[in-house]
């Protein structure tokens, strides 16, 4: 696997084939990935719901500016922010750790004491901004995952995420969507962007070097 | 190459390894995977500045809370964030676009003045949010891209940004720092992290199944 071959062969598919399902062992992979990409202070400060019932993403199409690859996916991955740092949450991940280590350690509960004191603290609004980002983190590794399993996949911010929150009851578990991937195989012939040349700004452009 | 094995040999590195220099073909197919990342509409709202000068790092050192990987990596990699989406920086991406496809597109005009009639109106603390997310996706394929290099790289939010920004002359740019990732070569045996197993909530604290 080259992984510069795999971000030029996916693109944002405009036109998913629904009659091509993606196998449940590749959408687990994809999965596995994101659930192993690193986040802040570890904290994995974001959800992952995959819906795959027919009813539902009938429903959410709407929500998404109709846009067909959230009805013709096979899965359609919602990424979904914590709406807050709770105390809670903070402390169950660090429990988690010490369960999962089988030790406790000074230099690591002075980190939870600190963060403890000064998350929550922040506001509802800066800590969701900061888990947003973390998700983006997920999303970019999902990215690559789907690539590598020959899926198509479509990141999208254009939709209502009140209306997405609604119809999968996020907000009651203190969660807010911030991207949707829907995850399929490219209708090939039917996709007016597939056979476009991706466009980035040259490397000149992107990078600056202080050597 | 297996994403999940990659996934699971990174690690945020603590102790990096200053005699174990990283390739110079590593650092671009690292770099190539950042340019080629997708972002919101394409805009590609940020840049990655790459410093290798010692005697910066040296500099950078305390504004990261002198995080020693900071000092000992080969390169360090500065994800900086536009400041805001303005007309000129619209445009710059639409009038490339059309020129690398050698077309203009009715629907491609539209989508384009919707954007220079929605974006800037914002305001610049929402766009660099929106912005700041999108160099996380870039953050994302990166630390993929360095562990399919076996490269050792250690995403870093824990340094002032401001000091950073005026270090690198990035505020006059138009641009701020949002994340840092040094990459390196880990100094197995004196770094505290890496025999630590790797925590991730289970699965099932993590993905939701609506089927």
């Amino acid at each position: 696997m080259n992984l510069i071959d795999l971000l030029n062969w996916r693109y944002a598919a405009k036109k998913m084939d629904p009659s091509k399902p993606v196998p449940a062992d590749k959408l687990e992979r994809i999965l596995e990935a994101v659930r192993l990409a690193p986040t802040s202070s570890g904290l994995q400060p974001f959800e992952v719901v995959v819906v795959s019932r027919r009813e539902l993403l009938a429903q959410l199409q709407p929500a998404a500016r109709g846009q067909s690859q959230v009805a013709d996916c096979s899965y359609l991955l919602v990424f979904a922010a914590w709406d807050d740092y709770t105390a809670e949450r903070i402390n169950r991940m660090f429990d988690l750790t010490n369960r999962e280590r089988g030790f406790t350690n000074e230099g690591w509960e002075a980190y939870r004491a600190m963060l403890l004191k000064s998350y929550p603290a922040r506001g509802a609004e800066v800590n969701f901004q900061h888990a947003a980002r973390q998700a983006y983190i997920g999303l970019g590794v999902a990215l690559v995952a789907a690539a590598a399993e020959q899926v198509d996949s479509t990141p999208m911010e254009g939709f209502d995420p009140a209306a997405v929150d609604a119809l999968l009851g996020l907000r009651e578990r203190g969660l807010r969507s911030v991207a949707l991937m829907p995850l399929g195989h490219r209708q090939s012939g039917q996709d007016w962007l597939e056979p476009l040349k991706k466009v980035r700004r040259a490397m000149g452009e992107f990078v600056t070097r202080v050597e």
